[in-house]
């Protein structure tokens, strides 16, 4: 177990992942024609797994992309993957292509999706509450609900935060919050978490889903409704989670101070990720 | 001159298109982080290589992807790779991508962007009076005058012309007509030509700006402004155009026929694009 630093698969091929190379012809190359999912990886072991490859099949039905394996054997191989690599903290992706092809925005006929998985050691959970965020017009398209490799206006904000001395971008279309860059945005005002709902503005985050169950269980009230940036403002905690960066907290948005009023409710939301995944 | 069947370029290796392998680190594999351009090869020559060289530069600058080359020189390089393919009519494409690094949404520090062309044999110019066209409505980003690899939507519309039966699909949003999945779609009515106009909505044909050019030429008066789905259906001609397919008529929209109706402007208009490509 764990002979490699980094490891790189694709289509039954692995190398190390700065050595693998894919055929041109691979629709990702041409059209961003593909689907993908991250994980994280802790002792050795995936977390939340089985939210990915459901979220990853739905993913891949709303494209029509053909999966010629089960949710079993995909995570069979994933599991089998990231034990190769030596660190049991990891950060796994992998995503599917509609298949290599000569260029043609036609599907391409008789022709297998693609799989591409990496997994790299992981620095594990780091918390931050000091997340700077800028607010960015939302100008992506409405099929955000899909985790797909089209991710231009994802990579721009995220840019434009970064070059702000911000963590992340907060898209905001037509006065209303939908979600980060790389991360869905939630707030908790008055003890009741508030998050987008789900539809074709974000994307369905695994954390988003686990911190609704958590407040749940901890009987904190939860809404699904879009909220204006003004709110956000207001709120008195600002959350920017994914499946990397679980539950972080802003300190301010566009300049300004903002939440960390209610440490109570993100410390118990941390603890109860923090034994989820063992830590 | 001309001693392979078709070819790819990729940062100055040189193969047949099937054999070219990218790294998997490539941005445009990830994100879908680049930009392309189409032209047309004829008698060896390339038609308009200045109007998409412009465009080319328009949407690297707009997506913030640095060229390390001026026009003059990447112009050189197609113009010697075409030469180096057998038929001398061909299809040519390039794109640019951000660069090869671990990925990443930001912007990767010390990386030149990549340089990906083909060019392939192609049958010349096919003119159809019998296009079909499906509507559907237009869920793209508002980054669509920029010539990117983020086309999962295109490529939607456009199987779903084809499961329609269509040679393409009519993208509307709010009730107006934008473009079409890999197309302009421009009218005729009263003697006028009709076409959206440039803003992030559409793309800047080059075949869109030549017809402009051709009405000009012809005394055809021009009128760039957004027009209905309902004001296409009345159209005395329906014009789909793009690089590959200049100047197509429709002859049925969602099933009911249109256009065809000004048999004279179409000619017109063919001609002068026969002329200038020299056939």
């Amino acid at each position: 177990m764990g002979q490699m630093k980094n490891l790189a698969y694709y289509n039954g091929k692995i190398t190390a992942i700065e050595d693998m190379m894919i055929p041109a012809n691979d629709r990702g190359f041409y059209f961003g024609d593909g689907i993908y999912e991250v994980a994280m990886v802790f002792h050795h072991k995936i977390f939340a797994l089985e939210d990915h490859l459901e979220r990853m099949f739905n993913s891949a039905t709303m494209l029509q992309i053909q999966l010629p394996y089960t949710k079993e054997e995909i995570g069979a191989l994933l599991n089998d993957l990231i034990l190769k690599v030596e660190s049991p903290c990891q950060f796994l992706y992998w995503q599917v292509t509609r298949g290599t092809s000569p260029r043609n925005h036609l599907f391409p006929e008789g022709v297998s999706s693609n799989l591409y998985v990496y997994s790299k050691p992981w620095k594990g959970v780091e918390i931050s509450d000091e997340y700077r965020l800028i607010s960015v017009v939302d100008t992506r398209f409405y099929h955000c609900n899909i985790k797909t490799l089209n991710l231009i206006p994802n990579i721009m904000a995220a840019q434009k935060a970064k070059e702000a001395g911000c963590q992340e971008a907060v898209f905001v279309r037509d006065g209303y919050v939908t979600e980060g860059s790389h991360s869905n945005i939630s707030m908790i005002k008055d003890n009741v978490f508030i998050t987008h709902p789900l539809d074709r503005l974000i994307l369905p985050g695994t954390e988003r889903k686990h911190m609704i169950r958590y407040c749940g269980e901890m009987g904190v009230g939860v809404e699904e409704r879009a909220f204006t940036l003004e709110e956000l403002a207001e709120a008195d905690e600002i959350i920017i989670s994914s499946t990397s960066h679980p539950i972080m907290r802003a300190m301010e948005l566009d300049g300004k101070a903002v939440g960390r009023k209610n440490p109570q409710v993100i410390s118990m939301l941390r603890e109860k990720y923090m034994k989820e995944i063992g830590a």
